[in-house]
């Protein structure tokens, strides 16, 4: 089934902004997971949805578009309790990816960047725990903002895992992804200018041959703009320990919030889905803490490889978009290599922009930039000044 | 060759715009034919560049945009002398068209179009004459607008054909289409609320079959916010005729202002222009009257199709883009349909809006909305509120 970005329990009639502002006159869409005053908030479950009260307030970061200006327009499809990179959620279907029709437009916030690729909209909130912003915009060929942990306001939001959460969102141009984002950020930005760019040696070797290809172009055509560059290997000993660390909290926390109403609903949940949160529920304490101790660890080396002023270089995505029909097994797959490059900036708690910086094979491919922490509107400078190189040759 | 959507002799460094204003941090292009205060206007062709001097003020229309807050980040690649709807510039390459790549971008705007569509910049400046921004936005799957003749000033453009040139642009999102217009726009709106919708049912039957069913795929989900519609024949006695004076006067109009230039120079021009440059020459004053008196009297039924307060639906393009290999043959047939649906506004002195409808045979399909003369801001009023209905199910 594929269909809308859209919830079939959608907004009947937008919700007007301040008419001024920044955003004045532009349209915004937001993953079915912010309330909405006197909306049901579904988090991509119909069994959620249908246990739940109005909202009796409207998220914080929804306000913050609206003062700004935009209307929303519209409550886009995400895949069930954000647990999935893949987009195809089987209750409400999979949104299409005008850019790869054929294939799956990537996820949980699946809805917000099928929407902004269509066109349906100029900007969309989505967020971010595992990748679910940065994966849907790099498979849809648009931006995509995953911000610094903290800085943009989750409240009024279904939780996932909070210590890797955050509100991430989508913008087909470079200045509008920029525009947006200052109207959502708050707190402390470090505004240290970037002067040296590392490229993330490990994390590029992750990605497939025609993937790194298109990426290393793009690097290539904006060379003159990218400041000082080096090399460097994220991790010595592969990324699996840290994938499986970022793993096994997000599933306790999941557990925490979801696991005494799964139990006792149990809801029809999709495939990967179900086996997720099976997963989720067999973490034990001992796991947990085993996990946060790796964490831990690996915050303190991901924060130390970009110190102010500097920022990583990596893919977003290390291959081009799943086709529709996937086997359970090549989404597996997929879904570990994704997490491999996303869990980075995850478990750093950092600020990652991507771009659209080309196709591979017909298809889009994303570069990403990785801060330190607060240098959100550094990054999104930077995207601007890239943009141009977005594109190129095929 | 495909490339880049920008002219090898593009700016250095960008035009950094006022910083405040409702464009403040968006950054856009511009077609190679409106001046750049101490830079050559090439207008597709490098004979022309390297007969000009460096432009001694900035085109009003970028002006505006400056003003407005955005920056100018570059110079995009058009069809040469902007005589051409395909974008296949023999000289700086064939823009790459991210949503359908295998094929043709469309022109004569094709690195503005492609610059948007491959989220290069948030908005770009084309021109359109014959459908030269209508028609690569749609092959491009983003917004496009032809604006009222008149409405947007091309102060310090070249021109191609005065009696139907204008000054158009393109956006990925339809707020950001109707935020860049309201600082286009000049002179005067009409803003009768449209309450009556005319499906161009001759214009429709000129699409493909495929095409036909993705536009009416669009309209059904777009049904509950369209107001009452009715069938309408836009000319009885088909569009030969339209599109005949159309190019009668079109050429007639670029031979009075380059043909003096042309036969002293001799430029070497691509396949298709070359053969439209030396037609071009070869219209007679008589030829010229005649197709003027046809123009006449087709501007005046056009407009009593669309009186204040009604619009008018068509395609904006008969068919997908073309394939890059495409013979000159298949390149005609493409021309003379496409030119039937466009030359309606064209002749009519009217606004038209293209949308990104959706996707047919996985590559993009544009639906147009045309209304009175000063209808551009109900247009793009109209657009953003469609807009969600775009993308849709393949």
């Amino acid at each position: 089934m594929r269909q809308s970005a859209f919830v079939p329990h959608d907004l009947r009639v937008p919700l007007h902004g301040a008419g001024t502002g920044p955003l004045a006159g532009l349209t915004a869409a937001v993953k079915d997971m912010y309330d909405i005053a006197g909306e049901r908030t579904g988090g991509g479950n119909p069994t959620w949805l249908a246990a739940q009260e109005p909202a009796r307030t409207t998220a914080a970061a929804l306000r913050r578009l609206l003062d700004a200006g935009a209307d929303i327009i519209g409550k886009t499809v995400c895949d069930e309790f954000f647990f999935s990179l893949t987009g195809d959620n089987v209750h409400y279907g999979t949104p299409l990816n005008t850019r790869a029709p054929a294939r799956l437009p990537g996820g949980s916030s699946s809805g917000s960047a099928a929407a902004v690729g269509a066109g349906a909209c100029d900007i969309a909130l989505g967020s971010d725990t595992g990748g679910s912003v940065r994966v849907p915009a790099a498979l849809n060929g648009i931006y995509g903002m995953r911000p610094t942990h903290g800085r943009v306001s989750l409240e009024g939001a279904m939780a996932m895992a909070p210590s890797f959460d955050t509100a991430g969102w989508f913008a087909a141009g470079p200045g509008l992804l920029r525009k947006a984002g200052h109207v959502l950020l708050e707190g402390q930005s470090d505004k240290t200018p970037i002067q040296w760019v590392r490229m993330a040696e490990d994390a590029f070797a992750l990605a497939d041959a025609a993937v790194r290809a298109s990426l290393h172009d793009f690097l290539t055509r904006a060379a003159d703009i990218l400041p000082r560059r080096d090399e460097v290997v994220v991790t010595q000993h592969g990324f699996d320990a840290w994938r499986a660390a970022f793993h096994t909290i997000q599933g306790w926390e999941i557990w925490q919030i979801y696991g005494a109403w799964v139990e006792r609903r149990k809801p029809s949940l999709g495939p990967g889905i179900s086996e997720r949160v099976a997963n989720a529920a067999s973490v034990t304490e001992q796991q947990v803490d085993t996990a946060r101790a790796t964490a831990g660890a690996a915050r303190n080396q991901i924060r130390g490889l970009v110190p102010p002023g500097s920022m990583l270089i990596l893919p977003t995505v290390a291959s081009i978009a799943p086709p529709i029909a996937s086997s359970a097994e090549a989404l597996e797959v997929f879904r570990a290599k994704t997490m491999a490059l996303t869990c980075i900036a995850g478990l750093g708690g950092l600020p990652q922009v991507t771009l659209p910086a080309g196709l591979t094979e017909n298809c889009p491919v994303g570069i990403s930039l990785v801060g330190c922490p607060g240098a959100d509107e550094i990054l999104l400078d930077l995207a601007v000044a890239l943009g141009r190189y977005c594109g190129g040759s095929a």
